[in-house]
């Protein structure tokens, strides 16, 4: 990697290697505009796009990521290579510095407007767990899971930035006790630690994607706390899947990280078997080596790793668009709960606890099985980038208030 | 209901009791616009608000319904009768008149712009069918299904205006004489005729939408055909619901009738035993006597009566949102598939020929157990208007195109 011109502490977040992009005001008066997090700065997009005369000022120059994801992969590239000649070379310090925000002093925004989003379900050790605690009598992958990425649609419109407050639901739950359905808050309530891609270019009604055709289609990747009710979710989700027990809220990460960061963070996913239907097969891998951290009020909980999913983004892709659904701009898929074979690797209290059973222990002396009002959960990750640089994901961070 | 200085044909679609918005364009390069069904005419309804210096001018002079569903009741109110009035009150002949445009001769197009899409499953004949068929060891109706609306979320991107052709989908099956799931076009494409509702008011996230202030948030209502994959969706659809068996395609019909036009139609739904929890209570009836017709290439094949549905939509809207989920205007929600009592009353081909066992003879000498490639399935419906009129709900029609 070249050195910038900016003094970035080489053990902070978001060195050149990331160069991510979110969306940033600074003030409660100031509209929305697309940034670039480098070090402890935000670089207004728009801004420095104007002063140096880019060809791709009007793209950037937005409230929003918008424009820029239907912009495609070349200006993507495009974008990238302006922001990294612009970074390091110093001949252009003194047009970008003025266009550098402190990056403590800013709000961060929801980067897109959401089409549809798609959870997913591929982790083995996830789906095992879950089988296991869900459907105790049964095998716990059902027949379908290692043929295809299982998916379902989740509510856009409550995906929210990180650091939105999380009202605890209410809704029906059946506690195995009582023989009626009950009433109230939610007692079982859980995060998801998932990854999330964006879909920056759109697909026709009719048409698939091949899983080759991933970095054409999908703009970056963030991260994504799939906030779930388990007690909720028990009693609805058969036979047509989870509702109420997801759709309160999605917190997601406001930093997208480009898929053009990711090169140096692809790795084989676990071997396959059995062998995938054709139109699940690329030609080059693309598991990525994404290290997940979960902490609970400040305390690590677990360490997901990304790298051993079963089905990758790109497999993703491919199935949800073989029957002909269209991709549209802001489409969100997520990959599903990260979860790893050892115990400190899950990605929820569901498995943490295994069901509450055997709650956690923190440092501060008290106890967890599910969440409590009050409770802040912060999932961060870092990949490999180039040259033993590390790419950052920044965190998605949300606290639990009372039901109301 | 006063008479129209219009010579509307009593017996035809689209008399005064029902005044269903939608939004025309009347060449390929002009700009869609907002209009008004009315006998064989529509109304510009941009055009005729300019034209009478209407208040409400800039809520409906659009290419969409988005800002006119954004402006809450009231204006809904208002907008109607202000309608009522230029096309009574033969005053208003004069102005109104250089707006109407042949209906004949327009182009219909997706009126709004879908936020979420929730499909709930509200018929009990329905329900009881489909378990019979898919899980005949087992009680038809889950434990849940008469304690709360089953629902999930389908795909909004995949949201088409009536006369969109359908691209029969691809994917994984798994017969059950081979031991491992095939690819290719689905084999078992089938409908589901059901009635769609279109949220114009939003609600904020965490707090819950009441049985009683559906009015107050629902604009209007369609009807809309949740075309179906089922050998896609039996092999996908556990643990986490359906998926590719839907996606693919979503049709509704390009008139939305407003809650208004329906107060005629209102009728007490079935009994509900176990009583619902309070939550799913209101103190007005919100069944909806709407009778929907199903052809397929011209020939009637099903009757579904809507008024037997079990739950209806204000309980379906009080239902989605008791967890907290906020309310955008667009997010659409549809009954699920209508089902009666009766064979002839059946909503989908799986029911219709018990999952092909018993295909459908069709007058033209063929025999039909799901649908085959050219095949056109339009849906129709009507429902009482005030006075002994009716209202009309248009069609949605769709044909399906070979596999690509």
């Amino acid at each position: 990697m070249p050195d910038s011109w900016l003094d970035l502490d080489p053990d902070a977040q978001f060195g050149l290697a990331t160069l991510p992009y979110g969306v940033f005001s600074t003030g409660p008066d100031t509209e929305p505009r697309v940034g670039v997090a480098v070090g402890g700065h935000v670089l207004d997009l728009g801004g420095a796009s104007r002063a140096l005369d880019a060809p791709f000022t009007d793209t950037v120059d937005r409230p929003s990521l918008d424009t820029l994801l239907a912009a495609g992969r070349p200006v993507w590239d495009q974008v990238r290579s302006a922001l990294t000649r612009w970074l390091t070379d110093p001949a252009h310090a003194d047009a970008v510095r003025p266009h550098l925000v402190d990056r403590s002093t800013v709000r961060l925004h929801l980067p897109f407007t959401v089409a549809d989003y798609v959870d997913f379900y591929a982790s083995e050790y996830h789906a095992t767990n879950v089988g296991r605690i869900f459907r105790p009598d049964q095998e716990p992958l059902t027949p379908n899971w290692k043929h295809l990425p299982i998916g379902y649609h989740g509510r856009s419109g409550t995906i929210v930035v990180s650091g939105t407050d999380v009202v605890r639901p209410t809704g029906q739950r059946k506690p195995p006790t009582e023989p009626a359905p009950v009433f109230g808050p939610s007692v079982r309530l859980d995060i998801e630690a998932e990854v999330g891609f964006v879909v920056g270019t759109p697909s026709p009604m009719g048409e698939r994607v091949e899983v080759d055709s991933f970095p054409d289609h999908v703009f970056g990747v963030f991260l994504l706390n799939d906030w779930s009710s388990r007690d909720l979710q028990a009693w609805e989700y058969v036979p047509l899947g989870p509702f109420l027990g997801k759709s309160f809220a999605t917190s997601v990460s406001p930093w997208v990280v480009p898929v053009a960061a990711l090169e140096a963070a692809r790795v084989e996913q676990p071997a396959q078997d059995p062998e995938p239907m054709p139109y699940l097969r690329g030609t080059r891998p693309w598991g990525l080596d994404l290290c997940l951290e979960v902490r609970l009020n400040g305390h690590v909980v677990s360490n997901p790793p990304f790298a051993q999913m079963y089905w990758t983004a790109a497999q993703q892709l491919a199935h949800m668009t073989v029957n002909g659904a269209s991709l549209r701009t802001g489409d969100v898929f997520a990959s599903g709960t990260v979860s790893g074979p050892e115990a400190g690797q899950r990605g929820s209290f569901l498995e943490l606890t295994w069901s509450g059973k055997e709650p956690l222990r923190l440092p501060d002396g008290t106890e967890r099985a599910f969440l409590e009002d009050g409770d802040e959960v912060v999932i961060t990750a870092t990949a490999p980038g180039p040259d033993g640089t590390l790419v950052h994901f920044g965190e998605v961070a949300g606290r639990i208030l009372p039901a109301r």
